[in-house]
């Protein structure tokens, strides 16, 4: 998506050969227009799915994930990362391993939500190890429901999620894949 | 707003005189569609103002933030609860304190984002102890932005954070304040 590669070179910034930041439109300050457009086209590549629910993973999944739904015209879920005495007590649940963090976390959706019914979308901003998005599948799997896709902003093609997730047989598209990046310069995937 | 004391009454939860559950559509699961007609009623209520940005805190607040920021034609930020190394060294400060969880925690927003030409709208779901709103204000004063005013979905108007915010000479606009409630019963305030 050629706009979103533009915002990446403009004013994404790369500040190691692991870290880009995005947080001016994406991630921290969030430009909608600009996720209107991700909307848009998240639709047009999964037109031919039946989707009833789009799941993400708070915090920074959920602008993405609501802006998308929106054409979409169903449901946004975010797993929670948190306990909280605002879920309910019976809930699908997976752990995920943070690689930055060097620790497992649990994520939580309420069973009351989805169901053996449900074609789901996962959404997200940013595929780098896959570690949330198969936790996502994770939770879709217990509640039977059909994981139709997966819908990522941005994938880190130098790192192993995209494979790991495409090698289960998973329908992966990502807007931009980012072949190598060093401050200064960011190669795409063609 | 009508629609949201419909929505509150028939797909809200009452699970004990201070927990309200409105995991349906607002907070876990999100209706976006019905978060479109919150964010044509605050633009309504606010359309006198001269918004430049809209801020709120994550997690919950994000989805109806977005939704609203459609209609202003603005950049969201959020507040950032937790260390990340997305996010900039230089960035304004403030504690919360969490009543439930009896601990202060820190927000964060990047100076990269807020400044002194800024006009600032905060959005959040909930209305509760008011401690969330005093700390992005503070966050807006550490700005030199100005705040123009504080929209709120739910309002818990038994809790003391409507009277705290307000008696600062702030303007809060909630769409439903609930002045009661029980299990099976929900009173608003006229």
């Amino acid at each position: 998506m050629q706009l979103l590669k533009d915002m990446i070179v403009t004013k994404g910034r790369v500040d190691s050969e692991h870290i880009l930041k995005v947080d001016g439109f994406l991630n921290h300050q969030i430009d909608v227009q600009f996720l209107n457009e991700i909307g848009k086209e998240f639709k047009e590549r999964f037109k031919d799915q039946p989707v009833t629910k789009i799941l993400t993973i708070e915090a920074s999944g959920i602008a993405v994930a609501c802006m998308v739904a929106q054409y979409f015209e169903v449901p946004v879920i975010f797993a929670k990362k948190t306990e909280s005495k605002n879920l309910d007590a019976a809930t699908y649940e997976s752990q995920v391993y943070s690689f930055t963090k060097d620790r497992y976390y649990k994520i939580r959706v309420s069973k009351r939500y989805l169901g053996s019914e449900d074609k789901v979308l996962i959404i997200d901003d940013f595929l780098a190890n896959g570690q949330a998005v198969l936790g996502l599948k994770e939770i879709v799997d217990q509640a039977g429901a059909e994981l139709v896709g997966v819908g990522i902003v941005i994938e880190k093609g130098f790192q192993q999620g995209g494979k790991l997730v495409r090698d289960q047989g998973i329908r992966v598209e990502s807007l931009a894949i980012i072949e190598s990046m060093k401050p200064g310069e960011v190669v795409f995937r063609p």
